[in-house]
C-alpha cells in the first residue's frame, strides 16, 4: 500500500498556480481537482462507474452523516467506506466541525469539544476532537480532517481569537488520537476575516507538520472577494511542499480564483444540489431546465459537452423528467455538472502544465461574463 | 423497418406453454417475456443501458401519464417515444383504460368515451377511443392498444355484459382510427369472471384480427384462482397465432401459471415499486432490506443473482442507502428485481424450449413454497 504523499510537479509560470500528484493507498491523483461530494456514502444517483467514466478521482463522505446513519462500525464492519460503497479510488472525510455549525441551530463549544443537537431527531450529541477521529480511522478515508470549529462571518475579532486558538488546541489533541498512518491527516486553517489570526492558524498548523492543509471558514456567507483574502492569507503561511484544500467551495469561478492563489483541492454539494434543482453549468452559461422554452428543443443540455447525458438526452427529455421529478432526470442532470467541473479541472491542470493559465483564466472570464466584483452565474 | 408479426416457434411438449418470437420494427424479441414498465417514458431510476444489460426486451409506457405529462406532442416532436427517451428496442404503450378507472374517483362512461378527473390537479378530461389511439400513434410505441372499460371485480352480469359490448364497439372504432401500420393493435378481452362474456369478447375481438391480444380486468382485486380461470377462459377462444398479452400481471408465481396458460406477455409495475419500497424478490424468497438483521450483513442480496447489484453491493449497504431513502438505493433495488424477472422469464423460455417446463413450475413452486391456493411472496 503506497504511502500519501503529494509531489509538486510544476508551477504555472504566468500564474504561479500548481499542477501536483497525490500519491495516496488508493491510487496516484492530479491536482487542482474539485471532489464530488457523496455525503451519505453515496454521490447522490450516481454510480462509482459513472463516476470514474467522468474522471472523477478523490470523493468526499461527510463524517458527521455517516457517524448519525450508518454509524462508523457499520462502514468499519465492511472493511472502511471504499469497500462499503464499492468506491476503489481515493476518498477523503471531513471532520464534523462545519456540520455542527450548519446543521444544529443551538450549539454549546467548550474546551473538550461541542454539544449539539441531531439534526434527525433532536437528540443531544458530543463531539470531541478525538471522537472525530476515531470515527474517520473507522470511516478509513485516505484523507481526514482536523475537528474544528467553524465560526460564523462576520465575526468579533476577540471570538475569532480564542476559537482560533482552542481549534488549534483541539488539532494538537487530534492528532495524538489519530492512529492510523496509512490516512493522511489535514489541519483546517481558520481566522475568518483576520490576516494575523489566519497567520497564527496557518503557521502553528504547519509547525505541527500535517500531511496537507484545510483552509475552512468560507463559503459562510462572506463576498467572494473576502473569500480570495481570507485564501491569500492563509496559504502565505503554509508550506509550497503540502497540499491545500479549499473546503466547500464549487462555483467555477471561485475555483479558478482559488486556483490561481495556489489551492490544489476543492469540494462542494453545488453542482449536485443545484443539478437535482434544474439548474446546469454549460459552455452557454447557466440553464434552467423547467424553462417552458426548452419544452420542445431537441438540442443537448451544452453542445460543447462530452458527459453520458449531452451525448444521448435533449433538453426536451431532461425538462419532461425534472417537471415529474423522475429520480433518472435528477441522475442525469447531477452527470453533467459533476463532469463540467471535473472537466474544467482538467482543463485547468493542462493550461499550468502549459504556463498559461493567466490566459486560461481570462478567456474563461471573458466567455462567461464574470468578473470578480461581478460574479455572475454559480 | 420490419413489420410486426409473431412466430410461434415451439411448444412444450410436456406443458403446452409457447415459446414464440415478436418480430418489430425496432428488432425480434422472445416470448414469454416480462416488460419493465416505463410510466413517464422512464423505468424509474433505470438507464437504457442497464435494461439492456439485464435482457430487456419491450418496455411499456402509460400513454394517461404521457398525455397529460409532458403531451404527446412534445413525444412526437422528438421522433416518437424511442427517440425521446433513447431506448432503442421495442416498446409497447397501454390505452389509459385502466388509468381511467385506477386513478380517478368519478368517471362516466358513455358510449363516446370516458369523462373523468386528471388525478394531477382535477380538471375534467375525455378520452375515447379514437383519442387514445391518435395518442399512441403520436407516441410511436412499436404495440399499441385498444381502449378499454376495465369494470371492477366482482362486478353484476347485466354491467359486464353491458360493458364488453361497449368495449367491442370501441376496438372496431380504435381500430378504424388507427393510423401507422408499423404500430401493432392489440384488442383487449373483457368479461371478467364470466366465460360467456369472455367467449363473447375474445370471439369478437379475432373475427376482427388484431395483431395482438390483452387479457384485461385482471388485478383488479380478484383471487389468483380466479384470475387463473379468466385466463383460461379468454385463451380458449384466442387464435393461437397471435400474442397473448397478460395485462398489470409481475407476481413471480403468477408468471409461471399465465405461461402454463399460454401468455406470451406480461408487465407490471410491482417489481420497481416493491423496490423501491425495499422489498426483493430471491432465490430465498422475499427479503425486507429494511430489516435490522441486514445491518452488518456483508452478503449480497441473493447470492445465486448476478445481477449489478449483487456482484457490486451488499445487503448492509443496501439497508443503509434504503433507512436514507437515497435514489441510489432505488436504482440498485430497482435493477436487482427487474433482473430477477427477466432471467425468471429466460429460464422459462429455456425450459419450454427443452419440453420440461412443468418440471421447472413444480420445482420453482416447491423451492419457493408455492401453490396455487396459498400463493406466497409476490
Amino acid at each position: 500500500m503506497e504511502k500519501f504523499y503529494f509531489e509538486l510537479k510544476h508551477v504555472c509560470k504566468q500564474s504561479g498556480a500548481r499542477y501536483g500528484i497525490l500519491h495516496t493507498p488508493h491510487g496516484d491523483v492530479e491536482t487542482p481537482m474539485f471532489m464530488p461530494v457523496g455525503t451519505l456514502a453515496t454521490v447522490k444517483y450516481l454510480s462509482p462507474e459513472e463516476l470514474y467514466e467522468m474522471g472523477s478521482q478523490v470523493i468526499l463522505a461527510n463524517t458527521y452523516h455517516l457517524w448519525l446513519r450508518p454509524g462508523e462500525d457499520v462502514v468499519s464492519n465492511a472493511g472502511g467506506l471504499h469497500k462499503f460503497m464499492n468506491y476503489k479510488k481515493p476518498m477523503l472525510t471531513d471532520s464534523g466541525g462545519f456540520q455542527v455549525f450548519s446543521m444544529s441551530k443551538t450549539r454549546k463549544i467548550d474546551e473538550e469539544g461541542v454539544h449539539f443537537k441531531n439534526h434527525l431527531d433532536g437528540s443531544p450529541l458530543f463531539l470531541t476532537p478525538e471522537k472525530s477521529i476515531e470515527i474517520q480511522n473507522k470511516l478509513g478515508a485516505d484523507i481526514i480532517m482536523s475537528f474544528d470549529e467553524c465560526p460564523p462571518y462576520p465575526c468579533d475579532y476577540k471570538y475569532m481569537k480564542d476559537s482560533v486558538e482552542r481549534t488549534l488546541r483541539w488539532a494538537e489533541r487530534g492528532k495524538k488520537a489519530h492512529q492510523n498512518p496509512n490516512q493522511a491527516l489535514f489541519g483546517i486553517v481558520q481566522g475568518g476575516d483576520y490576516e494575523d489570526l489566519r497567520k497564527l492558524s496557518a503557521t502553528s498548523l504547519a509547525n505541527m507538520d500535517f500531511d496537507g492543509y484545510s483552509i475552512g471558514g468560507t463559503s459562510v456567507g462572506e463576498d467572494k472577494e473576502t473569500m480570495y483574502r481570507m485564501i491569500e492569507y492563509a496559504i502565505k503561511y503554509l508550506p509550497s511542499d503540502k497540499p491545500r484544500y479549499l473546503m466547500g467551495v464549487g462555483s467555477y469561478d471561485s475555483i479558478i480564483e482559488g486556483v490561481l492563489r495556489g489551492v490544489d483541492m476543492f469540494d462542494c454539494v453545488l453542482p449536485t444540489r443545484i443539478a437535482r434543482h434544474g439548474a446546469l453549468m454549460t459552455s452557454q452559461g447557466r440553464v434552467n431546465i423547467r424553462d417552458k422554452k426548452y419544452e420542445y428543443d431537441l438540442s443537448p443540455l451544452d453542445p460543447k459537452c462530452n458527459c453520458y447525458t449531452c451525448r444521448n438526452y435533449t433538453k426536451s427529455y431532461l425538462r419532461h423528467l425534472y417537471k415529474c421529478d423522475e429520480g433518472f432526470g435528477k441522475r442525469l442532470l447531477s452527470i453533467h455538472n459533476i463532469n463540467f467541473l471535473l472537466k474544467l479541472t482538467k482543463d485547468i491542470r493542462e493550461a499550468i502544465k502549459e504556463d498559461r493559465f493567466l490566459d486560461f483564466k481570462n478567456e474563461f472570464f471573458e466567455k462567461y461574463g464574470l468578473n470578480v466584483k461581478n460574479p455572475r452565474g454559480f
